[in-house]
């Protein structure tokens, strides 16, 4: 493989010496991009431009045109393990993905597909195989899966949810069966990230979008416990061992010391934690990853510099920071305001890492 | 007026003895009732049940008559005071609260109606007075409001909001407008408030239910500085000064160290925060009300019971909890399962109430 030529993500994540913090965004290939929406036309639905490896390469490729990011993402789905399991995803306009099929009971349980990520999820690992070659040693890419609780929360309730009713009243009053389906959805997701791992992610992340749904004793249960799980999974392979894993749980700022415990190099964090308390806490046994409100994005230039500058006078000198957004960027942001948001990273941050 | 029957509610604020841990629940008048769908019916509109007085009180009852609630709560609606700022508060069937202008200028704010709580919301001092009447020193009755941020939140983005883009987009770019707002509805609010206590509010309650879409810092900048704007304005005035207040920031389980510092006597904490953790930290400055999950009320009695006793042990002994649910019930609880948490509450809670 080629040699790396901007390793600085990978160095923030095991906490060496880096020139400046390193910098992505979640969701940096999306809607906000005009070439991104000119792609997606071309492509069809938005799961024809996942399972489309030159296209899926290509949106990835954007943001990366257009500013100095540290890493380039995987562009896919959080959902497609369950896909493949067999519920049907698909989506309908402004309404979030869907799946024809729910998990309710333990027939439904097992009545899922067996699968192997590499012959199930073929096309994930194409996009990771052709992304990376096209990258090209540029910078490190970042590969990515649901967590269980997250997808499971999507296959017992068929889509989106705001209150969680079904999921949780599983969780609640038929605990065996949902951790049936999280042990299942631990072992999918862990033979996935490893399948993304050998087709070529230098890094991966695990999206706990809903973990932040649960109680704080029901996200170590149900949630948390199946992360470590995976970590462990990857840590005990010589193929996967050295590759770093961020966990991201959005609303899981009360729980950091636990998840800090859980086996991952980096620990993302939303914007409604403060970033020097976090460190405080816990930010020498792990990286952090995060954390500008995605909303600030809609403010003016000067004031998103400002809010950068303080988020990383916030974390304060020396490396085990990775800069992102507190959650994906929204579909409305002006693309400048990014390049605002990018240029204050990559100018306020060299202070913070000369050697005393 | 006469003479209180029941003061658990009261005394568990002030963190004085009681003999079980008293309970009540947000939205407990509401649509989980046969009853009270019932009676909206025969009132019309949600708007036209809150601005009667009768059937307010009627609405107000009804859960008392089922359950042995330690207080009851003002049938109203959080958005009574931007409807009385000239905003025109209307109901869409369900999408929630909507209203017919928003502020998003200086002109804007200059042109709401000056108000006085007395003569402007009168319907509600109203069904306050007649609901004291009814209830006849039964339980004490509790009065409310949104927060001034929480208002905000509706009155610039015009109803309900998933990013709150215009809302931040305004903190983070005008802050003075901001600032201008927030003080307005911070004075209103005040008034309202004080208000209902001369009307016969025993408590009162304010519900910042998105201040925890801000960050850290954001938070109390927009929306904690300015509730304890109200509290001092209603600590500073001899006819209610002895009145607790209660905060309840949704999403505040991170900050609740600075919240406790407000000057309220109750602090209510929703089900991602450990109860045990949040007494340890902040239990013997303020009286913490929470915080079952709203969702375990979909689990059988024999699940709903075992909670409560979790949250019960996780409070330990002691005054100084009020108990409630950690948000607003949800509309399609079977009111069977209510029973079943209140039933526990009340028998599983003297244990932790005997002097030793």
């Amino acid at each position: 493989m080629t040699e790396l030529k901007n390793d600085r993500f990978l160095r923030a994540l095991r906490r060496q010496p880096v020139d400046r913090t390193p910098i992505w965004m979640m969701r940096q290939a999306g809607r906000y991009l005009p070439e991104y929406r000119a792609t997606r036309k071309q492509a069809g639905s938005f799961l024809d431009l996942c399972k489309n490896a030159e296209l899926a390469c290509e949106v990835t490729m954007q943001p990366l045109r257009r500013y100095p990011m540290d890493a380039a993402i995987l562009f896919s789905d959080i959902l497609t393990v369950p896909d493949a399991l067999g519920l049907g995803l698909y989506f309908e306009e402004g309404e979030g993905p869907k799946f024809r099929k729910t998990v309710r009971s333990e027939a439904d349980l097992a009545g899922l597909n067996s699968i192997t990520a590499e012959d199930d999820l073929g096309y994930v690992m194409n996009a990771v195989s052709t992304i990376r070659q096209e990258l090209n040693g540029m910078v490190p890419l970042i590969g990515f899966s649901g967590s269980p609780w997250t997808l499971a929360t999507y296959m017992v309730e068929g889509g989106a949810s705001k209150d969680f009713a079904n999921v949780k009243g599983m969780a609640y009053d038929k605990p065996e069966l949902m951790h049936g389906l999280l042990s299942l959805l631990a072992d999918a997701v862990a033979d996935y990230l490893s399948a993304q791992i050998r087709a070529g992610a230098q890094a991966v992340q695990i999206f706990d979008t809903w973990g932040g749904s649960l109680s704080a004793g029901g996200y170590k249960e149900f949630s948390l416990k199946y992360m470590q799980r995976i970590i462990s999974r990857l840590q005990s392979d010589a193929q996967t061992q050295d590759v770093p894993v961020i966990v991201f749980t959005k609303g899981g700022g009360q729980w950091l010391n636990a998840i800090a415990g859980c086996g991952a190099q980096g620990v993302g964090i939303d914007w409604t934690t403060d970033i020097n308390a976090a460190r405080s806490q816990i930010g020498d046994r792990v990286c952090l990853q995060g954390n500008m409100d995605p909303t600030m994005l809609f403010a003016s230039p000067a004031r998103i510099r400002e809010e950068v500058a303080a988020i990383l006078a916030g974390f304060g000198h020396g490396s085990g920071h990775v800069f992102n957004l507190g959650h994906g960027i929204t579909p409305g942001v002006n693309p400048d305001h990014v390049t605002a948001f990018v240029e204050a990273v990559v100018e306020l941050s060299p202070q913070y890492h000369q050697s005393s």
